[in-house]
């Protein structure tokens, strides 16, 4: 996973390095990632991929394959690939814990380096953080809307890839879900595993109750069967009669849940719930699944339908319409001077800053980003976990992350919460400080040219 | 990448191997992979991905830690486990050539194997067909866009995590980029590389003429300068200048290219591309970033922009608007009989299916999904790629598959290129074979119940 992978990375974040060496420019750079501005359907972000940061800068390193590569470019000289193959990652990393909710124009995390470690990162950290901010803010939704029920992660088939379906299956742990299908993220992340049957099974069987029996017989003592590959109340029924012939030679009823993916999951479960309970299997738990996003589960329990979880898939693992967020990772300071960018619609705030976070009651009522040397009101948000190149703390347990985020969730202000697309009119500020030091530096440069 | 990665799996793939070997179940299945519906924004796909799929499935392997880890699930017996040590891919592919277009309900790949190898693998097999396919499609469409100006990927940083960077650059060069700016996949795939320079050089620097300056003796001789960090019209003038101070004394002019990443793309470009031509820079070319779409681009050439290049970053790297498809796996026969799913909204087509597509003066005019041993119309799209678990022909070089894909947008039908959402109106007709078994199945179907 973050094994040490140098070459993803940007090739101008190596001609750049390039260039810094040659003009023996090596003073500390500070860096700060943040979310310039928040897509229509999301009013918070939550926070991920720290963790998987600290693996890479703690590995950082190039191998001499990756140097006799760069060697065959014809792009860098022999004495900057002899520095790049000693290269280790130095700096100091300040970041908001993972699973804390953010907003626009926070800075989630500050790096602070020699220029060619700091700007040599700038890709694979974004990269690293982006996907997994994008899927834990995706899945806080779905954690919302679910009211308490259960969420199982059912994405790794259409997530992006490898990494893509192991990190969403964890961002989405760490925003709330139960337990995520995906095996392999089951053993990297101890995420609990939950599985249920596809309609192929069923088809691969001479008829549906034999499908059924054979995969309880299989799997006893508890089992999800999936109930719509052709008619969802025979089956139902087919589910009864299976529990009424176990009970009665003495065995457990062999069925934990069914499964509805397709139809009118509303109508399905109500028909379903009156059969089982009909039939003695009031225990049998309802999973609904197939093609849902955070605004169908909400309308599902609004109106009253009987259901014990919900598997998600794509909308989770794509973030479907949201799979990007505008996150940029910019100097702010080098060699000691604040820095700032003046591009249309893409300036920056300079300096080194800090997140304060004020409460009242237990829920948040402002955000201020200030100097880091200023001291208003709130706690700060951003915390050291790297200086020369080594964490400062153990890494955190995902349970950890998990319950921390919990405790976010508990302290959101209503108008937060709600999924409607739209601003939530949450205050986030920007210190006057601040502000009157891109005045200077404006005024500076101004006078340059 | 593809390193056998066993585990990356739905649990339910495993239970359900189980209960196939519990009941004894080894006859040969056929699955095959389609696309159900297009998203509106796609009237056609480019298959992509199969080499990655053939890799997977010639590494498949589960190791003892594999196994060791599944036996604390307690979801498999001992016998189980031991099979699952022993199994390797020893099926049957057919597939459409990467690069190929198609069409919703056309099979991409089609899978012949015993049933628990066929499913255990349909959820890797279906991760990677479905974003190399999700990215090779967004890709043609800015390639068709872009009318021959050169389209370069600068996604890596919003891809989703490293092998949606990686494949995304493979995806994309094989639709017709010219170039990533991502090294690792430059190193692996060939792909040619492309990078400029960042907004943090020029602010690392005193003034924006020294960092132009440093950079372009840095990298001499030709190199892309990014003129909208602070005022895009005075960078230009400063390149022309430091392109004249270059040719006074003798050496090249030392700018290949110009980026303007911000602002009002038309408009700047018009003004350092008369800033330049007045200069005598007439050979600098430029290039335009910055949150580009396939809309915008088509836009931006209607108006006559002078531009030669075209970074494309996130719009690409996650298929925007289209981030998944609704790819689906799904068994067709079992034990030499064809099977179906009656799902709403979800029912399948029975049986082996071939694609025969039908050409008339070098543009199709229509596709016919047909039961594999009949013979309508048009050439065959699927063919045979591995047999008893080995390939049946060498990979094929990222170069030829390019070029296959190349000669597939010139034999699109022009209510295909569109960019315009909507249907094409290209016709992808079933068989009347293909329909007759559907009737015939689900008659003996309701027969039984």
């Amino acid at each position: 996973m973050t094994e040490p992978f140098p070459l993803l990375t940007d090739l101008y974040q190596l001609t750049m390095a390039q260039a810094y060496f040659d003009e023996g420019l090596h003073a500390d750079a500070v860096f700060e990632l943040f979310v310039r501005t928040l897509p229509p359907t999301r009013r918070v972000l939550i926070a991920a991929g720290l963790e998987q940061v600290m693996e890479y800068l703690e590995g950082l390193q190039f191998g001499s394959g990756d140097i006799e590569y760069l060697r065959t470019l014809g792009r860098f000289s022999a004495p900057f690939l002899a520095e790049l193959s000693r290269l280790r990652f130095t700096g100091s990393v300040r970041a908001m814990s993972e699973g804390t909710a953010c907003f626009a124009g926070e800075p989630l995390l500050t790096v602070t380096a020699p220029i060619i470690e700091a700007q040599l990162i700038e890709s694979r950290v974004l990269n690293l953080v982006h996907l997994q901010t994008v899927i834990a803010s995706k899945a806080l939704r779905f954690v919302l809307a679910a009211r308490g029920r259960a969420l199982v992660d059912f994405g790794m088939r259409r997530a992006h890839g490898q990494e893509a379906a192991l990190y969403a299956a964890r961002a989405a742990y760490l925003a709330g879900f139960e337990a995520t299908a995906t095996v392999e993220a089951g053993r990297r992340f101890g995420i609990p595993l939950s599985g249920t049957m596809a309609h192929s099974y069923i088809e691969a069987h001479a008829d549906e109750a034999t499908a059924f029996r054979c995969f309880v017989e299989s799997r006893d003592p508890a089992t999800t069967l999936l109930i719509d590959t052709y008619d969802i109340e025979r089956a139902a029924h087919d589910v009864v009669k299976l529990a009424q012939e176990r009970r009665e030679r003495g065995a457990s009823a062999g069925v934990a849940a069914v499964r509805i993916d397709s139809g009118d999951l509303a109508l399905e479960a109500h028909k379903a719930r009156g059969i089982l309970d009909a039939g003695g299997c009031q225990a049998v738990k309802i999973i609904l699944s197939g093609g849902l996003d955070e605004q169908h589960i909400e309308r599902l329990l609004e109106s009253g339908v009987p259901v014990d979880a919900f598997g998600v898939g794509t909308a989770l693992a794509v973030a479907q319409e949201a799979p990007a967020l505008d996150m940029a990772y910019k100097l702010v300071e080098y060699a000691g001077t604040p820095r700032l960018k003046r591009s249309p619609g893409k300036a920056t705030w300079p300096g080194r800053k800090q997140v304060f976070r004020s409460t009242v009651g237990g829920t948040w009522v402002s955000d201020c980003i200030a100097l880091e040397n200023e001291r208003p009101a709130g706690h700060e948000l951003l915390h050291e976990v790297m200086r020369t190149g080594r964490r400062v703390t153990a890494p955190p347990a995902l349970a950890e992350i998990r319950a921390h985020c919990r405790m976010q969730r508990e302290q959101m202000p209503e108008a937060v919460r709600t999924l409607e697309p739209g601003s939530s009119g949450y205050v986030v500020s920007v210190s006057r400080e601040v502000e009157a030091l891109a005045v200077r530096l404006d005024a500076q440069m101004a006078a340059r040219l």
